[in-house]
């Protein structure tokens, strides 16, 4: 039997795996939007104000949407430059995808509780799941980029890995902020989360690179 | 580090994810079906008429399957003539891919509240998700063809470039009618848009067509 | 602009836009399974009496299941043997892949009336449901022979059109008659249906074969 | 006709609807988790104990996910030893299927009543289906490895084989007593599986090495 008990273990076939994980846990996100139903509302105006009243929900939907689609792309290019994957790093990558499948509970609480008595305790909870899912990133760039695993393509040099090194601290900074507000005034950060999807969407160079 | 941040993008890569998010979107519209449950229906003539007073689910859900499954189709033809993607790009496919996963909650209201008091709002709140969603294809499709980016294939040519731009364009307006009509007759909305899934499903070539 | 508007629709990527929609739709099944709560049962001996009475939710979760897997197998056969598609194939998979993104509705209502009194009714829905599967099937079946078509490979001979025939034929038979039964004596129909899953499974030689 | 039914039914191809079916399966997960409503929780306080009675779910929820990464973990480990499928194989692994398919329902029910008077009961039947779940995989090993079907690749020794049939052996030994101990002691049971969880995640020799 072969020693390297991931030899054909491939970043491509556990990034598949991802993927599929990734894409399904964003599509359920609506799922935990409620429905008005009709014993609520009995007119057009009253339906257009059950629909206004659900303002959380489609915070929460489009915050943990963009969200999970910045990690999707970011664990993209982490893959990309890995050359081949250990134990380690599979569970590492375990602990992400657990992250992720778990956000549209935190995200339906939030939805739930914005704008009522509850909210802090919802905003914390939230906040610190994603907080959660930032280090584990962090985590799995530790494990990717060390050295005696070998994971990382020759051609990453040791500039780019200072980059990354940097960039990645700097969001888990960001996110820690994100959860410290959300003790203290939780819609600043809201205001924050949802600040953080917009720049990294149209700043792509804050992001990890593409190799 | 090298200056095109998604060399590695292949149009092939995002079209995978779109594709497993679509399929995924198309087959959560089931779940908005209520059902008839043993409290409600004492015997099989209730639960017959039951089953029959859900036809503004089934008119639904047939209505976004199909709209969804057209969505996917016109998604894969413009994907084919794409030699890469850009950031903007990328941007704007996430977008409509909100709106893709989002809309099993617009159909969920629609099919509550279709033959109720309701009905005029719910439409007015489903047609106009489809038209942001057509309004974004269209704008993917100037991002697409945009001279500077130079994402699309070598081959496609002048001619088919236009010939896109008037179907594009003619959808856009089509579902803008639709939008228009929800506020005035909202069932005549909805003829439209299930006239529109049969058209564009019997008529092949009002498609972009593939290259 | 090519005249063949499908040039770059080969069967394998239809074929995996099913399969994904395919996995989806038996995947959902189980959310259809009501949980019993603590409010309805107040000990160990309650629990097991509840969820023995679920068995109705049991005997639906695998019959469509097994279904969906048999019409999973099939569809890769009958897709194997296609050397490329049309747009009135599309259409066809697009019929069928709506009855199975729909079965889980069918699926509940028989879980949730089967041994109540509106079981008669729920058996006719879910194995008509089954039946206009089975139609489509041999409807896709008779797009692909179709000889104007050319869809078929060369290489599938005119006694292997002629086996499918026979089967395909049977096939739809034998659940015309479950439908028929759901009319007479419900149990009988689901009997039949969980009987052709076992026959089925077991026989892979009634089912057309590979190429 | 070839006489091969399954000639075209390469590991690689069952092995990603497999792939599709336990991604799914996994994030279902999350959506048994209720969530908790403005009406039950009037404070941050409130909400924050709501969450944390809800534990029972995140066991479940953590176990489930970390059983099912596993299985998908060795069903990629043994799929890689295979040279081709059968159909005793297919038929093996839909049984597999089904039963990861199904573990939402008993995770629901145990996270329901664990912690309450069925917790026994929930116990049970939640360690009894992991215990099915891992006998199918015994049986799924002794259709690959059984001589007259020529399924594993000729590099797999008889060494690797007996190395194989004694790990696989161990697994269903070590989940059937925790069955056993869901009888006497449902708490004991849960720590069992988990501890498996961790050790199986850590120790990844214990696996069914990769080839």
């Amino acid at each position: 039997m072969p020693e390297d008990d991931y030899g054909t273990w491939s970043p491509g076939r556990v990034e598949e795996l991802s993927d599929g994980v990734i894409a399904i846990a964003i599509t359920l996100l609506v799922l935990e939007i409620g429905i008005p139903t009709i014993e609520e509302t009995s007119s057009d105006h009253e339906l257009w104000s059950r629909l206004r009243d659900l303002w959380p929900s489609y915070v929460g939907f489009l915050i943990s949407f963009i969200t999970i689609a910045l990690f999707w792309m970011i664990h993209h290019r982490l893959f990309h430059r890995l050359n081949r994957v250990n134990h380690q790093l599979i569970v590492a990558n375990m602990a992400l995808l657990i992250v992720v499948v778990f956000l549209p509970f935190p995200t339906a609480v939030l939805a739930e509780h914005l704008n009522h008595d509850g909210e802090r305790a919802a905003t914390i909870f939230y906040s610190g799941c994603l907080l959660v899912g930032v280090m584990i990133f962090s985590f799995l760039w530790h494990v990717a980029k060390d050295e005696n695993g070998h994971l990382l393509k020759e051609s990453v040099s040791r500039v780019e890995i200072a980059i990354l090194d940097r960039r990645i601290r700097r969001s888990v900074v960001l996110y820690g902020v994100a959860f410290a507000l959300s003790f203290l005034i939780p819609l600043l950060c809201l205001a924050l989360l949802a600040a953080l999807c917009v720049y990294y969407l149209l700043a792509p160079h804050a992001l990890p690179k593409t190799q």
